[in-house]
């Protein structure tokens, strides 16, 4: 049975809210969806940074203060450390990101002292509940890493196993995408999938199924894995993760389901730090940055089971 | 006005029925397709291959054989040559692969002596009708060209024009895409999508307009055009073609979008060559191969045009 994002927002509801650290809050957007966030009891605020324009948004959009923390600190890269260590220190669950831009909102996220790295290199996630697909779809990296090398490609399957965990898929099946499902040594991203596979057969990657390459018909499809007779294989249409070659690729295929599919819903997070950092962008729909504070929510319930 | 595939069926109708070459016809998919390419008026078929296995499935699926020309012909190697030949000396306006394999279909398609070589390589080109965006699109190349360099880029452009001007778009909008709008040193794909813009703005590519590096948001989406501020650009969301960076990501984003897209149609077809060769695969729908089937023919009717 997929847990779609409401089902997502009731364990937010079960655990406990969550506190989210903004890190330059004076931002009307990212206020709404912080509002709305604190409606539905998925996490209360504190809000870092300019508290004069903070109010004057909040007025402009109907948004009641009463009961946020605001940390005064008109300085963007000040407010981002103050908000961040926030995070660090573990007075809030999750950090997010507000008026300031990425490059200093990532940063923050890495700084040495007060930021949130755990030691590997962080990767981006985005979950997907797509209306006739059975299974919760996570995919990664579709924004943030750029060329990953295989090595890369473990890091990003072990900072995603953590949110398939928190969405209730204990041992994800995780596809390693390609055009085609056979390794042909002219593509390099074929071989590397069957590397993959080969270290979970190993040992060496576990709590999920690793099966790839795969194309994505067979990796989402179970007709289309049926029709084409991979009954043999270990993912047949069942994909939980959809691990893509590169951002090209990654980037395009979340664009196309994001402005192709109708009723799509989806949130998205930056894992591989100490606590979920949410980084949506002004596209993003408000609809989209609460559903990425709700997933951030579960994330870091699911993180501090492992603490 | 954005015309479907129906539209295509119409204009078919309206420039008479075409003949396709079908290489090894005893497949019952290909056959039906057939037949219902005669029924709507898109072309007759020469149907090349063993021709008792022919009538075998044609009794079995109730297709009634006559007016087919049928040519006997059970090695499959030596009936593609014999089907491709007729395209090669104009007998027929579009060839079609039915049972045999695609690397030998191809070895007919690029034989020196009666293949449909043109000189350049040859590209695939998808062209999707989907609800709730107003142009065609055409996808290149989600399917043949593997790694493509910036001169291969080039062709599958020029492969791509007529098929355009073929389903009336006279001057089609050009979106070489990445995961990004801006041109990053790091990502080669997007140095390249700007030198084919340069190209373009110098008349080195004509008959088109080019605008990349795009995003897909702003390629397909007004709306994402207008809310991320791209006004000045010459795309805003009605791109024509999308041009991939290589074939995982075009490969990918097809399938998304025959996989999560209700209502959506497309036809494939191979250019670049003499005439348009329809390569089908297993699991295209029925509907999708009779698309191919009348795109392949609106595309013939464009090739002799310019002969």
């Amino acid at each position: 049975m997929k847990k779609g994002f409401d089902e997502l927002i009731a364990k937010v509801n079960e655990c406990g809210t969550k506190k989210v650290a903004v890190s330059v809050a004076q931002d009307e957007a990212v206020l709404e969806a912080v509002a709305e966030a604190k409606k539905r009891g998925i996490a209360d605020a504190i809000l870092v940074g300019d508290e004069a324009k903070i109010r004057e948004i909040a007025a402009s959009i109907e948004m009641d203060l009463t009961g946020y923390e605001i940390i005064d600190e008109p300085d963007m890269i000040q407010a981002s450390l103050k908000a961040v260590k926030l995070a660090h220190e573990g007075k809030a669950d999750m950090y997010m990101k507000g008026l300031i831009d990425t490059k200093n909102f990532l940063k923050s996220v890495l700084d040495k002292e007060v930021g949130l790295r755990t030691g590997g290199p962080l990767s981006h996630v985005c979950v997907f509940d797509i209306p006739g697909i059975e299974q919760l779809l996570f995919l990664t990296d579709v924004a943030f890493m750029t060329y990953p090398t295989l090595e890369d490609k473990v890091h990003i399957i072990n900072n995603t196993l953590p949110v398939a965990r928190a969405c209730g898929v204990e041992c994800p099946k995780i596809a390693p995408l390609a055009a085609v499902e056979v390794v042909n040594p002219k593509m390099p991203v074929t071989v590397e999938a069957e590397q993959l596979t080969q270290m979970n057969e190993a040992g060496d990657i576990t709590g999920c199924i690793i099966d790839g390459p795969l194309s994505l018909d067979l990796a989402i499809d179970p007709e289309a894995a049926k029709h084409k007779g991979a009954t043999g294989r270990k993912i047949q249409g069942d994909a939980d993760i959809l691990l893509f070659p590169d951002i090209h690729a990654g980037n395009l295929v979340y664009k196309a389901i994001v402005h192709m599919v109708p009723g799509v819903k989806n949130g998205c997070i930056l894992t591989g730090t100490k606590v979920p950092v949410i980084l949506t962008s002004r596209s993003d729909t408000f609809e989209t940055k609460v559903n990425s504070m709700a997933l951030a929510a579960v994330v870091a319930e699911e993180l501090k089971k492992n603490d």
